[in-house]
């Protein structure tokens, strides 16, 4: 048999195998949106054993011998391959090594120890007991350092948790980015706090029909319910089941509209990313989102920086009036912008407004650095937490509940990954700077009601490139900056200031 | 080891074995659920990858080497098995057998076939074009009948296909039972319709209020919301997610709540068999339904039994006033007995009433004895259609649709499925007089709103068995009969002409 002939079949092969792991890993995905959405409380039990079968046969599957002997037949004949069977192949190979680099004894610790820390945390939070998950964080600490040893690294031994959010992304960059971002955000706090006004309105909305107002919006900016679903749930996120498949869910605050509104925008952003990849390209590398900074600046583009603009609430206010016809004649545009801009030192990550939100990010991101490089011990994590809120934000939180307690990502064993939180509005602030160019006016585009042409362009610049670029090169080449916190403190200044 | 510890231990693999691809199994379900409650039009082709996915390893492990090897294994201590496991055995070793005489070229051509034929038949049915899935059909006859010479049969060939369904059921007993059930039918139908009244009061029923009373009058008869749940489909259909998970659908007319009602009791018939083997058994043959004639004796024993009785109605009425206040008003018990219960020939089976269904199972049944026997061609199917439907209802449809289309069964490849509903008649009908002695007086028991004890007469004396006993052996152990239609015949003489 020839090369040609071999490479084509071969890559035929490849591609079946990622696109297999793709429907069972969307399986997966359906297993965790039902869990949230409809299981009954009954099914719990039997639900997290169907959970655990699928993700042992998608381990098995990712860290196959099968799936690194193609790649490595492949890797043969790297000059007789296309670009996107090139790129397939370096990002499945980095997954592979990664993987090989953890034993069999390491992930099922590591899986129970997260188990077993989550399900104490659930307890916790809502009883203030840090000493309930304090072991349990200990824990997950010492096998996060131990990842780092196994996993390797060249410079800090943070990278190598960081990197499984936000590949190729190193500290020693990372750092120095969001801390600058953190000394101006610091300075601009106060002055933007002084010059805002108070929205202190209340009224009753009802969920169904703020339901239809969120979806409503979501369409308007282009997510299409042929291939996808809003829904309730406990917790807002987003769940790719599959291609034409992709699902977000809400929740309703009972006195405003607005929690309902920006979380399904928020949603949307993630939805329309994960609905941006090219149809023949979905399953494999090349058809998968870059990381979750990027991930993240899609989101909080839609938002904040399109969906808390003065122009979008003119634009939507229409549909408030359609909706809630009676509340709209007690409120104009201007008070919804007030009350969607509200900025001020919260406890909360999740509430935090745009300009603070960073600096929640920020002292997760010292914490962290300090666990990993063992200068902190876990017993004084609340004492290290407070300073640095303290700090940062002014503010000491009365509870360990709405401090250190707040956020499930440690306790699911998830190190690493809240500066994607922060990079996603360094990048989203840099490429709307570009589309605003492009555009002749980003805001006047919303203005116009011209939407799609937003979407194209995320879709052209970022989303159809599916793993193509790194996160910072597809910041750099859709944008033509380099990387820098300057764009998002611009925008924020021009948002608040003038 | 001794052989007491290869037992116990082999025992426990075997357990596992099978609860593993219970938990599959379920995942099918909840994939198929999902399918028809949620899933956005764009999602169908990855929906179809994923059910394909599953399906293939789900079939992988119920004829695998390792299963055949456990059974075997644990065979040769068939002294030392508790009864349970026996039992576990018997059932497994039943399955594994007719498997292993389907060859996989076999499988996986009736398989697309039957795929072939549903996609047409999906177009057929709407546009009444019977050519269109002729010569499917006739692939699947032909298959069916392979199907038969493959696994073997002692008597009669459509005994390997009725076996799928109602196991150790037998073409030389089922067919004059449901014979003799026919002539009397036919001789008490005509009485009947002399004999009843017409209700053509209509009025609009909202959906959500329909949906609530369906809800309340599930939790009446026992289904316990915290393990189930209740959604709309386009089909009413009951899905088995897996313990603790146990749903339903219905759909709804706009000028009646009466077909979602009895939609409603149907599936919650189904659901209460479902949620009600021991949670120990679950996910084995001792955790299963016996067969498709019990399971339907189960769903038509809540429906109409139960459903349908005027002492049913009577306590019905307050929460029909409830969620209907105003239509109520308009509208008593008698009213709603006179509707529920009209009696009438009609083409469409799934709109049956009690007397006339079985007539219509019978019908088919004679059809399909005649494609496997080869004594009628497809070709010839609607006509010979015609000559039954004028012989058994006096009627002659004016289109396929409404004719030989009506049903999915034969399309999707289920030779051997319709006996199942009447026995589901029949059985109902013999367990229901037992009861009526246990608890002195069923009507009696309705009338009283204690519900709880004819669920619990029906756990003890059937759902808890799972798959102990045979279909006929649970029904003469239970209702202490010799199988008979002689007692539907009587309930049915007993309801409308006394």
């Amino acid at each position: 048999m020839n090369s040609q002939k071999t490479v084509q079949e071969t890559s035929i092969q490849f591609n079946q195998y990622l696109k297999e792991t793709y429907s069972l890993s969307g399986i997966n995905s359906l297993l965790g949106w039902d869990q949230q959405v409809n299981m009954p409380p009954g099914g719990a039990e039997t639900r997290a054993k169907q959970i655990e079968l699928v993700e042992v046969l998608l381990h098995k599957r990712s860290t196959s011998t099968e799936l690194s002997e193609l790649v490595k037949k492949l890797e043969q004949y790297s000059n007789l391959l296309d670009p996107d069977t090139s790129v397939n192949i370096r990002e499945t190979k980095r997954s592979l090594i990664r993987q090989s680099k953890l034993n069999e004894k390491f992930v099922s610790e590591k899986s129970l120890a997260c188990a077993k820390a989550y399900s104490n945390w659930i307890i916790a939070r809502p009883t203030n007991d840090f000493k309930l998950v304090q072991h349990d964080l200990e824990k997950i600490v010492a096998l996060s350092i131990q990842e780092c040893d196994l996993v390797g690294y060249e410079e800090s031994p943070y990278d190598a948790l960081l990197d499984l959010y936000e590949p190729h992304a190193r500290l020693s960059k990372v750092k120095p980015l969001l801390l600058s971002l953190a000394e101006e955000l610091k300075e601009l706090y106060p002055i933007i706090l002084a010059k805002q006004k108070h929205n202190n309105s209340s009224f009753a909305y009802d969920e169904n029909a703020q339901y239809s107002l969120c979806k409503d919006i979501c369409s308007t900016i282009g997510f299409d319910f042929n291939n996808g679903r809003l829904d309730k749930s406990a917790h807002p996120f987003q769940s790719t089941i599959g291609f034409g498949d992709v699902r977000m869910t809400l929740r309703f605050h009972h006195d405003s509209f607005l929690p309902a509104l920006y979380g399904a925008l928020h949603e949307a952003g993630h939805a329309l990313y994960e609905m941006g990849f090219k149809q023949e390209n979905i399953g494999t590398p090349m058809g998968s989102p870059i990381s979750l900074g990027i991930h993240e600046s899609q989101s909080r583009f839609w938002e904040n920086f399109i969906g808390r603009s003065k122009e979008f609430i003119n634009s939507l206010f229409p549909t408030v009036k359609k909706y809630f016809p009676n509340q709209a004649t007690k409120i104009s545009p201007i008070d919804i912008w007030n009350e969607a801009n509200q900025v001020s030192s919260s406890l909360i990550r999740v509430e935090a407004d745009e300009v603070t939100y960073s600096l929640h990010i920020v002292i997760r991101m010292l914490l962290e650095e300090a666990l990993i490089k063992k200068e902190l011990a876990v017993k004084d994590l609340p004492t290290a937490w407070d300073e640095l809120y303290m700090k940062y934000l002014g503010i000491k939180s009365p509870t360990y509940s709405d401090g250190v307690l707040q956020d499930i990502h440690w306790f699911g064993g998830s190190i690493g990954y809240f500066p994607t939180y922060a990079l996603g509005n360094i990048y989203a602030a840099m490429f709307s700077k570009k589309m605003d160019t492009d555009l002749g006016g980003l805001y006047k585009t919303v203005t116009d009601g011209r939407f799609s042409e937003i979407l194209s362009w995320l879709r052209k610049e970022i989303h159809e490139h599916g793993m193509k670029y790194k996160a910072e090169e597809i910041i750099k080449k859709s944008s033509g900056l380099e990387i820098s916190s300057k764009y998002f403190v611009d925008y924020l200044k021009n948002k608040f200031l003038i």
